[in-house]
This record gives C-alpha cells, structure tokens and sequence, in this order.
C-alpha cells in the first residue's frame, strides 16, 4: 500500500453500472516524510475517511479484495486511516496529538 | 483509477479478435490541477466519452471487470465520465457551469 | 493499452518451456505526438507486426487473455496494428497516405 | 521483488477488517548500491522484519500468495530478509560482519 | 518482458516458506541501447542464468505462469537468456561473436 492524503471528491453522474454506490476521493501520494510525491488516484472508499486524512490506499487487483469492493472494477481503494507512524525511531505523524 | 482527458480515436483494423467490437480513445493523464502528467494510454470506452472530457479510468486487471471488457485482453477502460471535482474545499472542475 | 514502435526482434533459444512459439518483438513506447518515451518493452506478438508499424500492446494480465497467450508466462503482448488515430480533431498519424 | 530497507512502522486502528492482525512497515525501496530511490511502500510483514533490515518485498497480486495473505486485500508483502548480496562479483552488503 | 543483465546473487535464509527452494538474482533492467535505465529487481531463475548474461524477465501475475513458480509468491521472473536482439535492422547484441 501507498501513504496518501485525501484532498477531495470526484463527482460523476455517468460511470459503469458496477461502480454506482461507491464514493470516489481523490488522494494524493505523500513520502515518508509527508511530501507529495506529485503522483495521484482515484480511489474508492472502504473506511470512511475525510478530506485532510492521511489513509494507506491499495492498487490493482488486490484493490478487489474487500467486501466492498469484491469483483468490481476499481483499481485503488483507500483501506485504511494513519493514526501514526515513525521512520528511524522518529514519530513522523500522529493523528491526534495531545494538549 | 486515474484522472484523463479524451484527446483522440485510435483506429486499428488489424488486431487481436477479442478486441473487436471495442472503441478505443486515446486519454492524457492529468493531475489534480488538470495539467497534463505526461503519460497517456489507449482505453476502451464503457460509458460514451467524448473528445474533450475528463473521465475516470481503471488499468490492469480491474479493466476487466466490466460487462463489456469481461475476460477481453483489454487492461484500460474509461469507466466514468467526472461532473466535477474538488481539492483542499475548493471547486477545480465542474463539467456544466451555470450560466 | 499503449502506443508503441516495433523497433526489432529479439532471438531467445534457452527460455522457459510456456515461450516456445512465441515471436518476441521489441517494441519502444511513443507518446501521443509520436515521439520515443524511453520506455520500451519486449512483447508477444499476437497480430503478426513488421518492423517500424506502430502498434497497440497491453502489459500485465491482460497480455494473457489472447487465445494466443492464454495461460502463457508473458506480460506484454501487441494486441493491434495502428492504421491511424488523431488528437483534438488533429489527424496525427495514418499508416498508408494517398498519393 | 524490490531490494528496501524497513524504516518505520504504520499504525491505523480504523481499517478495512480484512486487514486486522497485520503488522504494516515501511519500507523504502534501495537500487544495487544501497541508495534510497524515493519510493516507498507500507508492506504487510511475512518474515518477522526489523527496523533497519534490508529485506526482499512483492507487490501486486503476488502479495496475496503467501498464506499470511491468501485472499486479503494486502498489494505489498515483505517476503525475505537479506543476510547478503553480490553485485559484479563484489560483495555490497552482508548482514553479519564477522569481528 | 523487460531486457536485463543479470549482476549478482541475494541470499536470504529467513524467508516465507513458499520462496524456499529458488535462486534469486539481481538484475539491473536495460534499454534498447544495453544502458542501464536505473531500475533493478530480484528475480527468481527459470533458465539457470549466470552473472553478467542479458536476459528477459517478466513481472507481475505473468511471473507466476511458469511450472516452476506456479502459485508462489512471486513478482519477478528470469524467463529467457537472449542470444541476440537487433534495433532498426541493425544488430544491437549478439551473445556469441564468430571468431
């Protein structure tokens, strides 16, 4: 899987029968240091994530391994939502952070 | 899936018998800002596209998950045609704009 | 599928037993104002493709869904011979001009 | 399968549920000569990986054949660990010294 | 399939148990001109390749159709040793050279 950031929803009206019900976000792919690596998808949405989010998305075939998404054609589905991660024994992100 | 504009047909009377029957377009990546990626590729069309429009399309193995691509030797089809989109909140493209 | 140039042939005696009977074409991919994308691959040929024709191929699994290929260990295979195909409206390419 | 080295782990408690119990690393791609390229993935761990191991992963469909991931929407796995390899006859990296 | 030379060997005692028995070698992918693109992969033998040979290797699903590596876990597969391969009717490579 990718890291990505949600950034937005794609709207379409006229699509294949097999996609009508599945909510499309638009994700950009960001580097472990949380950049965007200038690369994006349209994936499908299988947990609910919310624009700002950072997500882990899966590409091809194994974007079909869901239930949600079980023989339909999408390619890219986001699978999961960040609370954290490290690089190095460093913590690079964290969701929620305490006050 | 990813982001393209429909720029062309591609016309091809000698080919693989499986692929008879398909239109095939020709569709440029683009970005998040609708600027051009570079990378392009032949797609079957399952919804009717036209010259001109931004669509959604699928590689690999999800482009036959289609009830018109099913078990065909065809890994990209454009499967939706995109009313709009939007990133960070803000509006970036929308199909029809009110008058 | 992708756009691409038959550049050569590649000769192979010692291969896996799945390959024998195969032609094997080197095929370098060209973008869509013909020009060489530095990208090239070696593909099956399943529409008997000549030197210098521009052709369609598909990569992955869907380069097994030929009757040709079915089952065989090959990830890219020329699925089409390109009589012509243009972009916005312009005709960019036709294999046999008038005279 | 890529050359990367494990540099982090992936925490995320709202996910896909066919992705609970597994452990997710990131791991960044290395070339030949041990330099980061500046790809990256969150991998499913098969083998038991460590922070800093230089490991073997798969990506694609491939990844759902270990009996880890049977059937599970996971795109990339770590496969093996790499005690060592050679590259032109020279020994690039061992992971025990001897003293 | 892609061309590459075959530069050296990966060991990896700890591994999932479905990669046991193979050879893995390093192979640094080649363009039409026999330069190195950058890109390399470890890739599982079919063909009993040595160091230093050009060969042709398939990825992905494709790389799981030969009877050796049918089901395993595996994304990267030396299908071929190339004897020769020539470019706009001239001869780029040839294993053997009279004498």
């Amino acid at each position: 899987m990718l890291l990505g950031k949600v950034v937005g929803t794609v709207v379409a009206s006229r699509k294949e029968e097999e996609l009508v019900g599945f909510k499309f976000l638009l994700v950009k792919e960001v580097s472990t240091d949380l950049k965007e690596t200038g690369s994006s998808v349209v994936a499908a949405d299988a947990v609910g994530a919310g624009i700002g989010e950072l997500v882990m998305y899966a590409q091809g075939s194994s974007a079909r391994q869901t239930s949600l998404t079980k023989d339909r054609p999408v390619d890219a589905v986001i699978m999961a939502i960040v609370d954290s991660f490290d690089v190095d024994g460093e913590l690079k992100y964290e969701k929620y952070s305490a006050t």
